[in-house]
């Protein structure tokens, strides 16, 4: 049997009961590890996350927890060599797929670094201005924003088992909160091996961070009312969560991300031949293919103007077909695997629900695998969809096929393209393509609402832009409805889930008082 | 029987099936009109509002909005006897109680009416600073808050049928949100007057105000994803929100407001004697019998240092004695009625059960009634318990008794007080009491991260301060964990939970035709 990876808990390597469940190759179809978290002592280990870990971050000032996400990105640098080799066997993806998700991650704590360092040395944050409340201006009303003094538990999703906890961690760690992380078990390794290495260098404060890899049974139940939960995942567990006592009857604060039929839009300004056009098919062919569509961002909806129908579908068609899929190692191979046969039989499933209300524009579910063995390999090439009847496709609205698989859906005229898009009941990022700054700002708006992210493509940013599917950390990541409502990155704001907020009504003198003690003392222990 | 009070959905008035449930007056027993939603088309009632009522509001701008809330303003001026008629009639309480209610709901409107007008003709709100993207600066991202296209359904609690309504209301309406409204069935007549003088004046478009009075089943199910939802009332019936798929499923955002153990803190530097305790005692005083203690912001635990615990109890003791309770409409009388007879005996079983660990120092419940009659009355007046042995205490720091119910509890020093303040698990309101600025600060910093507001009286602010249990506009109102973890009010800081953020990446002209659209065209249908 391969090795059982401890979980880390109470400052403590502990390995759960019982044999464990196995991690693989997706490619290969090896065993790598197995992890357990069965019989962990859960209600100590978060007993000493939020008194030892989050007394000693608290006692320090923004400025101070900014140096220590610094020199976590230096532990991480030191062994990002590794990271890849570790992507490269659990997940099965190529070099560039891992950076995505590694050299985010690194990317992501540096920005925040920055930005906490900014904030200088101190221990809470203001929030507007103080506003009088007596008439006479001597009684007034400050608000401030404090640390919530209590953990951030993480239940993450198996595609991103780098960025997924550090884009998370950065923002709770800056707050002064500690993190207890629990990565999906197909992917847990990378995660695994991040955080022994960020614990073994000491830079953090004892119970700042812990990691339970296995089953997430019975984590939710030793939450107290000032913890908080981010979870990232699928609808189902998301409304598991939401249903446990910790949420309903204790008031823990939740963040859910969870399914989204992300949409791309070409507006009708925009036909076969122009830049935009061609941006479009673009984007639609990377956000298929990178990490082999298994990103929370990425394209699902293609909408385009009913007479670009036939144009897109054979631009994108035809640039799917160079697209060359099987073993990572081999460097002729641009997409790996899915993160496991489970997934890549989920995706075929998914595949056949849509195509019974669907055309089939490209068909790479039977594409020639690049030294991989088709009975074992988690590897499919990208499959494009064609709604040419969209009022019966009303499943495209409704399925999210997590995988390289899109649908390519015409609009009569673009108050029907946002009622088609809004069809998706709320997504994470929709994409824009046209040759009009005008209209661009005109579409963003209107579909501001049911979104969290509007991503702009006009020609004159073809090249700068930063991607439909990337998330970069200065924007909003989350979205309404289906998406689960939640809210994460977008700069500092994102510190806003680890503190609670507090009007404090006093007079002048003690508001000064207030202020001198931002420096000084704060809220430390 | 008495009147069946219609419902008002879908743009009509609508009366609901069967005899429905009376309202009585709590100090004669009288019954005084009936409510029934039983049978009403809530799913065709929602769609009228989110349709009808929302699309009408999100064509106007904040400053047109801002100017329907003034109109609003002016029809309440214009009913306002016949307000304090009702809340005399239906809630049994003095002039000054009803006061606390009417006159706060017609102040925090006047509040959002001026706020809103300072946001101008616009149709969103940008949301920080736009930052660069890319490298080059020419990709960029610009976070904007544009309202939800949903309704806002409020499901409300009996001890505020004006405020409770309006200081939802009036951020909702600002945001271009239309409401619908259940109030507690028990003092749901004062709520329906203002709606029906507020629909026959026709300020509102169509749609933007419902209300629905009676039973809360069934108001949830018809909730779709872009709705949210605002409750006030009982850790129970929240949880029972929370629970409901709705929000497990669906992504109804939702705002809780539930039990509180609010508290009050004597600074060990503030004697007998001293004018802080001087305050001390005269705001316990004060929110024990302000709306006979039926405030969720009232103060339930006092908190003195040990070698005032006597002299403090006496205080408050004798200050209770001086209160005259029973029928509001003799104007001797200081505290009027509880709610019903209903809560009347639930804070007696709650004083029984708080006496099995407590001793009492003041015992008003046997006082006698002025011209009111002790067995069909909700009069009762005010009680002082206290826990000379704290720790044996604990049902104090879990129970909130809903009425003219305080205890007093001694603490050994700072950090014990700060310990025993926390056994609330999360409260609206502390108010501090201290003679010295720095030790205020401190404290209040301290105790910030439990709850939504810290209200600090020194001396200098002994006659401006706002009060403990008023709940301004200005400030946050809201508090984690036992509180329900919810946030309102708070200036335009209410305007969030009725708005979607969204981050717009984009080129600089299409930034630069978004910020000239908000002024044109903005979001409007």
């Amino acid at each position: 049997m391969s090795e059982l990876l401890p979980n880390y808990l109470a400052g403590q390597w502990q390995s759960g009961d019982g044999p464990g469940t196995p991690l693989f190759d997706p490619v290969l179809g090896t065993e790598l590890v197995r992890v357990s978290s069965s019989g962990l002592d859960l209600q100590g280990g978060y007993a000493y996350a939020r008194d030892e870990g989050g007394g000693a971050l608290r006692a320090l000032t923004y400025a101070q927890r900014a140096g220590m996400l610094a020199a976590v990105v230096d532990v991480l640098k030191a062994n990002r060599d590794r990271y890849f080799e570790i992507a490269l066997a659990n997940s099965g993806t190529t070099r560039q797929d891992s950076a995505v998700d590694i050299d985010g991650a690194i990317f992501t704590l540096g920005q925040y670094a920055r930005w906490g360092a900014a904030l200088g040395d101190t221990r809470w944050m203001g929030d507007g201005d103080t506003v009088p409340l007596a008439k006479d201006g001597s009684f007034r009303s400050r608000h401030v924003l404090v640390p919530t003094r209590g953990l951030a538990l993480f239940i993450n999703a198996f595609n991103f088992p780098a960025w997924g906890l550090w884009e998370k961690a950065a923002p709770a760690l800056l707050s002064g909160v500690p993190v207890v992380v629990k990565p999906a078990t197909t992917t847990a390794w990378l995660t695994h091996a991040m955080v022994a290495d960020v614990v073994a260098a000491g830079v953090l404060p004892a119970g700042a961070l812990s990691i339970v890899c296995g089953s997430a049974r019975g984590l939710l139940s030793p939450l107290q009312p000032f913890d908080v939960v981010s979870f990232t995942g699928s609808a189902d567990t998301a409304a598991t969560i939401r249903a446990d006592d910790a949420i309903v009857r204790r008031s823990v604060r939740v963040n859910i991300e969870a399914d989204s039929l992300n949409s791309a839009l070409l507006l009708p300004d925009a036909g076969p031949g122009s830049a935009a056009f061609e941006l479009l098919v673009a984007e639609v062919v990377r956000e298929m293919t990178v990490k082999s569509g298994q990103k929370c961002t990425a394209i699902r909806r293609v909408f385009v103007p009913a007479s670009c129908y036939a144009s897109a579908g054979e631009a994108i068609a035809a640039a799917l077909a160079q697209v060359t899929v099987g073993n990572p190692r081999n460097s002729t191979v641009r997409m790996g695997a899915l993160a496991s046969r489970q997934q890549w039989e989920g995706v075929h499933a998914g595949i056949a629900k849509l195509r019974r209300h669907t055309e089939v524009l490209y068909d790479g579910t039977s594409a020639p695998l690049v030294d991989a063995d088709p009975a074992v390999a988690a590897c499919m090439g990208p499959t494009l969809l064609g709604g040419s009847r969209p009022d019966e496709a009303a499943v495209v609205h409704d399925t999210e096929v997590f995988g390289p698989v899109a649908t390519l859906l015409p609009y009569d005229d673009l108050e029907d393209a946002v009622r088609q898009v809004r069809l998706g009941q709320g997504s994470l990022v929709t994409s824009i393509y046209t040759q009009d700054a005008g209209q661009a700002a005109q579409a963003a708006l209107e579909l501001a609402d049911g979104h969290g992210r509007l991503h702009v493509i006009t020609p004159e940013v073809g090249a700068a832009h930063t991607g439909h599917g990337n998330v970069m950390p200065m924007s909003l990541h989350g979205g309404p409805g289906r998406a689960g409502g939640g809210e994460e990155l977008g700069g500092l704001r994102a510190l806003q889930f680890y503190h609670r907020r507090a009007a404090i009504q006093a007079s002048a003198p003690v508001l000064d008082a207030l202020e001198a003690a931002r420096e000084a003392h704060g809220t430390a222990d």
